[in-house]
Parts: structure tokens; sequence; C-alpha cells
């Protein structure tokens, strides 16, 4: 808490004194400190940062009713024990992805993207008009804690490689590292799926006990060198076509909050979820240029047909798994995402998708930058 | 104000009594009304419900700190004086977009959308994290303002048209209604333009005053009936790739307020800056959907391959003619802008279109919804 809110926290419990029983809730307010663990280092870009962010959003728009500390991954918990910390009431918040969740619910992965699933711009639409925010508190309800999308990063990259390559017969017994549903894809595709953490992915490409990686886009992969050891880059992920990160709290503490303080916390994860996206936006073309200029990294945009077929293959195969689930809630969850997938890429097929082939093709205006 | 924030403001005026001068800030924000003027219609689809939410939320986070009271377009000035409101105090806020006000500058299109220009994502990495923030208060500067980001409908409807098009002919001498620069390309493609406000559209139309119309995109357009007297819907738009809207500020004001209050009116902004894209990528494809199954309109995803070219090269020799501007700030604003789109569209070119083309093309799963 800084000086200023310290002092004004101060005044309205002097204030408070005189008018006890109208200004009590103000007092309580004065003395709200939530803690907030992340599966995320310290400053990791665009994830780490964007945690930091929400806590800052917070604290600067409740004037010193409520402070929110950041503890990265390994400070108070180990990152892949975030969710425990809130549910065993250690922390009131958490920040970190749906997806590393799918040991309580593999439903949960449907809120951070799946392959061949959801861009962020569907995820959302789904989420806040469509009825997904509802699945999403029906599955935490069971955990005692509540979630909000706080950010996205956007259709990520397909991933680091020795060379081009040619087809699918290419990757058979590749050992590949990806984490989650698609790393199931890629087994089902014919690779051997690894999950390394991400400080471990660059020793182990040098080394080459992996022969290739993906990890997040040019923004995050170039921080960790990736291009030193692989140059042949895979520009689009079809296994992650959007990343949400979220924000879980203790659902009990926080229905005890001030409405005021309610709804600062969800418009700040809110603006995060405009915010990351922003962030990765912004600096992933500026990586991805320095990495092929000054480092001779290729691009490949597009992957081979027969990837594709036997990726596209996979994802439903992973899908009908899912919506064939004993669970009740993971079901219903599966079932509305396709339902509303169906629904929502029309839109983006017909208009976004249409209006971006058409600037490429015909609107060159690169003399004029 | 409701009887719940008129209680805690009393509250905190009552105890402040007793503490003076530490508690001023306090009894300051209590007193707090700010007037929304805005250039929608009261709960115009996407727009209007925008500009309400963006009160909604400040008031919710502020507890009557600050209270922001909503004006439809003409319930105080009629919607294009909304920014004349502001600059000459009568309200504190506009709502609306940036480029109304063209006429004050140009280069304020940049913010809202230009032919063949942003997406929503790159609009928002550009303002946010490559400079665009710095140049659009730049502008604002010279009037007393201050603006943010508040929504974005995503890219639009290209419009409604009597037959199919064939190609470039088709349109020449067309009485086609569509404002602003988007106007003024088919202008310079051999359509003869002309605008009218939302509401005269369809009578034009039905009376054969109009040929061809377009608008917003299909949730808002379905609301204004455009299907009952034209079957022809092509659904991409090149010239809005994405309209942005703003929040106006009296900057003066708005820099005297406690920096918490600052906080939340930002944060409302950006929150919806996602929440509107959410209500259009939900509610566009319900609509579109309904016209066509029930209503028979034809749905064209593409235009003719002479109408994009020629499209392209109006939108190019506009964009050189706004770069030639003897405005130093409209002048800097487009150089940023050509520059940032030339890198942003990279990304969105070998990323999320990649990914878009590769589900449309090998991810079928319309039998599982």
């Amino acid at each position: 808490m800084d000086r200023r809110s310290f002092l004004k926290t101060s005044a309205l419990g002097g204030g408070a004194a005189a008018a006890t029983s109208l200004a009590a809730p103000a007092v309580a307010q004065g003395r709200i400190t939530w803690r907030m663990v992340t599966t995320w280092p310290r400053n990791f870009p665009g994830l780490g940062t964007g945690a930091q962010r929400v806590a800052d959003r917070i604290n600067a728009a409740a004037d010193g009713a409520m402070t929110v500390e950041v503890f990265a991954a390994g400070e108070m918990v180990p990152a892949l024990q975030s969710l425990d910390a809130v549910i065993d009431g250690s922390a009131e918040m958490s920040h970190g992805a749906a997806y590393y969740w799918q040991n309580k619910s593999v439903g949960l992965s449907f809120f951070t993207g799946v392959p061949f699933g959801m861009t962020s711009r569907e995820l959302a639409a789904w989420v806040r008009y469509l009825g997904g925010q509802e699945l999403y508190d029906d599955i935490y309800d069971d955990f005692g804690v509540q979630a909000f999308l706080s950010g996205d990063t956007g259709t990520q990259a397909g991933g680091w490689f020795q060379n081009e390559l040619g087809g699918i017969d290419d990757i058979q017994g590749m050992r590949f590292r990806t984490p989650g549903l698609g790393g199931q894809v890629w087994q089902k595709m014919g690779a051997s799926v690894t999950n390394l953490a991400g400080g471990e992915i660059f020793a182990a490409l040098q080394s080459g006990a992996l022969d290739a990686a993906e990890f997040v886009g040019p923004y995050n992969d170039r921080a960790l060198g990736f291009h030193q050891v692989r140059k042949h880059y895979y520009t689009s992920s079809f296994i992650e076509p959007g990343l949400a990160t979220e924000l879980v709290v203790d659902k009990a503490k926080y229905q005890e909050l001030p409405s005021n303080l309610q709804a600062i916390i969800r418009d700040a994860c809110q603006a995060e979820y405009d915010q990351v996206p922003s962030e990765f936006y912004a600096n992933d073309p500026i990586a991805l240029n320095d990495m092929v200029e000054n480092h001779g990294v290729t691009v490949h945009n597009d992957w081979p047909e027969s990837i594709l077929e036997a990726g596209a293959a996979a994802s439903r195969e992973l899908l009908i798994e899912i919506l064939d689930s004993s669970d009740a809630k993971t079901k219903a969850t599966a079932e509305s995402f396709v339902q509303n997938l169906n629904l929502l890429r029309t839109r983006t097929e017909n208009t976004d998708l249409t209006f971006a082939q058409a600037r490429l093709k015909y609107f060159d205006v690169s003399d004029l930058g």
C-alpha cells in the first residue's frame, strides 16, 4: 500500500468513527489484502506481466480499500499448485490457465483453448453471451472457486523444427515437445510427444533430446533462444488457436466483498483480456522480424496438407472422446463448445477471414511505411 | 444514484465532518456526477448498449464516489454535437466514434477504422503499444479533451444489393449509402455515394431513392429491416475492417479526478473494448442465420475480383492523400498508422489468417453440434 492510499484509508477509518454504523463497509474495505499466486515466472512476457497488471489495476481502482500482492511461480507455491493454494485458503487468487487443471476437470480445457477450436474473439463471445461463463462457473463450483478470463495470447506459433516438413511422414516418431490436448493430437498423428517446462526446452533441443518443440509464439520463444538451435519456424498453430488466461478467486470470499470491489476485479480481468492480446500482437511481429533478419530463421506460414489433414482428424477424434465423457459437466461444456464453435466460426470465416484474404491479395502499402 | 450509493455517500460526508482535512478527497468524490452524451440511440445494439455499460461499470466500481448519467443521441444534444458538448462544458463525457469528428481533424479517422486498414486487434496493439495513444492524445489536446477506445464492432458487413454483383461495371453510378472515408472510396470506384442517417436508410431503399446501402452488420442491419427490401448481402466490408468506439472526456476535469476514479474510467473503457466485439461476434451470426433461413437472404462472402482491385486502389489513393496532409498531426498519425499496419498485418496474415483457412478447409464438426 503506498503512502497516499494509506492516508486515504486512515481518513476513512477516522471519519467512520463519528458515524459508525453507516460507515462500517468503508472501514472493512480498508483492511482487505489478497494474495495472488500465479503459474508464471515474474514478468514472463505477456503472461506474467498480465498477471501483475491485473493486480495493479485492482490496486489503482480500489485506492487502498483492497491490495493485491502477486507471488510469481515458486515464490509461495510451485506453479502447478496455484489453484490448490486458493482451494486450501493459503491464497485468495490464482492467475494461470484453466487447462493446467485438467486433472480436476477436462471441461476446463475449453476455457483455455483446444485444437482447431475457438479464437480469442470466439471464446469471449461464447463465455460472455452464449452460456460459456455459466458452464465455467458450474465446473469450478465443485472446488469453491470462480474464474474470469483475464488475457489471451491470440493464435500461437506452431513450433520449431530442424528441417522443412515435407508431410505427415516426416513427423513419425519425432520427439516433439507440446503439452495438453495439443500433445494428445500430435501423439495421434504419430509424433513422440513429451512435455517439458518452458525453461528446459532450450537445453533439450540443443542436446538433441528433443527434435522439435512448440512453446508460445515469437515474443516468448525469442526470449528463450529457440532460434539459436532450430531454424524452421511454423508460425500458425492448429492446436492452439488461442490460449486464454484466467483469474481464479475464492468464491465465498469474493461474494463477501463489497460489490464495488467485485466490479473492480471483474473489469480488471476483462480489460486484460484486451491488453494481453495487444501486447502479443504488437510484440510478436517485432520479435519474428528480428529472428528472420538477424538470426537466419526461415518462416513457414503453411503446414503441408497431409499434416493439417491428420491434425484435423486427430482433433476431431479427441473432441468426440471428450463429448463421450462420463463426467456430466465436461460433457455439457464440450457440447456447448462445439455447438457455439459451429455458430461463431461462420462470422470469422465469412467476415474476418474474407477481409484478411482480400487485404493480403489486393492492398499493398509496404512502400508507404 | 441508487439508494445504497446515496447512503454510502452520506456516510462518508457525515464521517468527514469529524476529520475535515484528511477526509476532504472522500467528500469531493461523493459529489461527482458526470453527464455522458452519446452519438447513439438508446440501447442501439452493441453501440448504445456499449455506451450504457461504460457508465454502468463506472458507477458500480466507484460505489457512489462518481455517478455517470447517460444521454442518448438527441436527449441533451443531437448526435453530431456530442463532442462539442464536452468541449463547451455542457457534458463531461461523450461516447461515439472518432471518425465523426473528421471536420476537426482527419487524423481522428484512424482511431475508428479506415478502408483496408487495421482490424480491432491490430488497432488496439497500435494504440496501446506502438505510439497510437500518444498521437490520439496529441490531436485531441487541441480541443482540451482526451479519448479512450471503448468498443469495436469487428469487421463489418459490406452491404445490401438488389442483385448479385458481376464486377466493377455493376456499381458505376449506383446510388449507394456509405459514410466517411468508405464513402470516398466507393465514390472513387464509380458509385454515386450518399450519406443518410441509419433511420432513413430503409425508406430510401424501399422507395428506390437508394439502390444499395451498407450500415453495420447482421446484428444491427436486421433490426432496421434491410433484408425485407434487398436480398443480396455481402458479408465482408473492405472499407470497415473494424469500427472502434471511443469515450471522450474533458481532459482538465479528468486530471482533477482522484487517481482511482481515473483508473476506473480507463478500465471500464478497456473492458468494453472486449465486451462490444463479444456482443457482435455472438449476435451477428445468429441474426445472419435468421435472415438466410427465414427471409430468403443470399449471402456472398466474396466480392468480385474487379471490385476488390478497384477498392484497394481507391483506398491506397485516399491514404496517400491523407499522408500528404498539410495538417502536421494528421500527417504524423497517418505515417504511424501505415508503418504499424505494415508490421501488424504480418501477424494477422501468417498466424490468424492461416489458422482460420486451415480450420475452414480441414476441420468439420458440424455433425457434432
